[in-house]
């Protein structure tokens, strides 16, 4: 599945769970000891919580700056950060999405942050910075098992990285192989997929999935 | 609770559950997040996967290097290690010690791996190189409401720390607000509680609570 950050500043979390048994999937803290890096890079194949392959990253064109280290942002991270009432949020857009699915997760494990840039400075401090992603740069993930995979458009524009997160969409199914999905940036749009990949106003559809 | 490195080159996997709700726990992906490093200092507070503080590191003596970007180590990263048959392991660690509670983990969250020292070397590069703790060294991790700590004496004996990592003692209860424990290190004991911190052969207890 080759994932377009079509404006170049969107941040998208990112999960994959095996079809067979959703209590395997993607895990970011056997990912980093499998691959030796806390930024997967082309070639490196991100491992399950059963230390077997689950994706691959095989093309990388955003300038290789994503993040393993952060949460999915919840309604907790909103709270604290002054939200008045509920904000939308990775971690409930993973739930929804999986619904939709008829899917339940067993939890929310740590997302791959596509393009999400959290450097970590003097090998201990992180500090959240905007992308370097550029519009139309893609990632491009190629999956090692049945699995379905998960992506939330980050709807963070609280952060310091305000301004620059701003999207809420959200577009999940089983494994697209072959699709493409074109992610807005700053688009406050719903949820339902839509065939235009071109910027989007709040209520129209934000993501695209090739055939 | 105080977490006493004994011998010094012993890493603890370390645990805490909320106790009126298991869901909630020790997170160090939302712990990264609310204290901006990837090691946590005296004074830090760590999160749950609710955001809210369940443990404070108050006291550091062993030099000040931990770990939380590693999972605990589990019967797949032994085998992919080259085990021949059964390793003991964190993950299973956690999961006996909860059960002779009664309790049931919901999950095997990432772990606070004390002592364990994982650098991230330019940026990115992640190396597993032995403890800089030294022999009586110690932690102490102050409650923030009322949970369980799990700690899991890693048996690693298999990677590139070999020889540094090899003991397998555990030792879980309800939080130890005020109790030491004590870690030997290369004691290759059973799990069982002693009274007595010295170094340990093999079968013989290898954790101490002080009253």
């Amino acid at each position: 599945v080759r994932v377009v950050n079509t404006k170049g500043q969107q941040v998208v979390d990112t999960w994959a769970f095996n079809a067979a048994d959703l209590n395997e999937f993607m895990s970011m803290e056997h990912s980093r000891v499998a691959i030796g890096r806390i930024i997967p890079g082309v070639g490196d194949r991100l491992v399950t919580n059963k230390r077997r392959p689950i994706l691959t990253l095989i093309e990388d064109t955003s300038g290789g700056i994503h993040d393993t280290l952060f949460a999915a942002c919840d309604r907790w991270r909103y709270e604290l950060l002054g939200a008045q009432g509920y904000h939308d949020n990775c971690t409930d857009n993973l739930a929804a999405g999986m619904k939709a699915l008829g899917l339940v997760p067993p939890e929310t494990p740590a997302p791959l942050n596509l393009f999400m840039n959290i450097p970590v400075l003097d090998g201990n401090r992180v500090e959240a910075r905007p992308p370097v992603s550029t519009p139309g740069s893609y990632v491009t993930l190629r999956a090692e098992m049945d699995c379905v995979i998960a992506f939330s458009a980050c709807p963070q524009d609280m952060s310091r990285s305000t301004g620059r997160r701003c999207a809420r969409p959200r577009r999940m199914s089983r494994c697209w192989i072959n699709g493409d999905i074109h992610l807005p940036d700053r688009a406050l749009a719903a949820n339902s997929p839509s065939p235009q990949p071109s910027p989007r106003k709040r209520g129209e559809g934000v993501v695209w999935e090739l055939p």
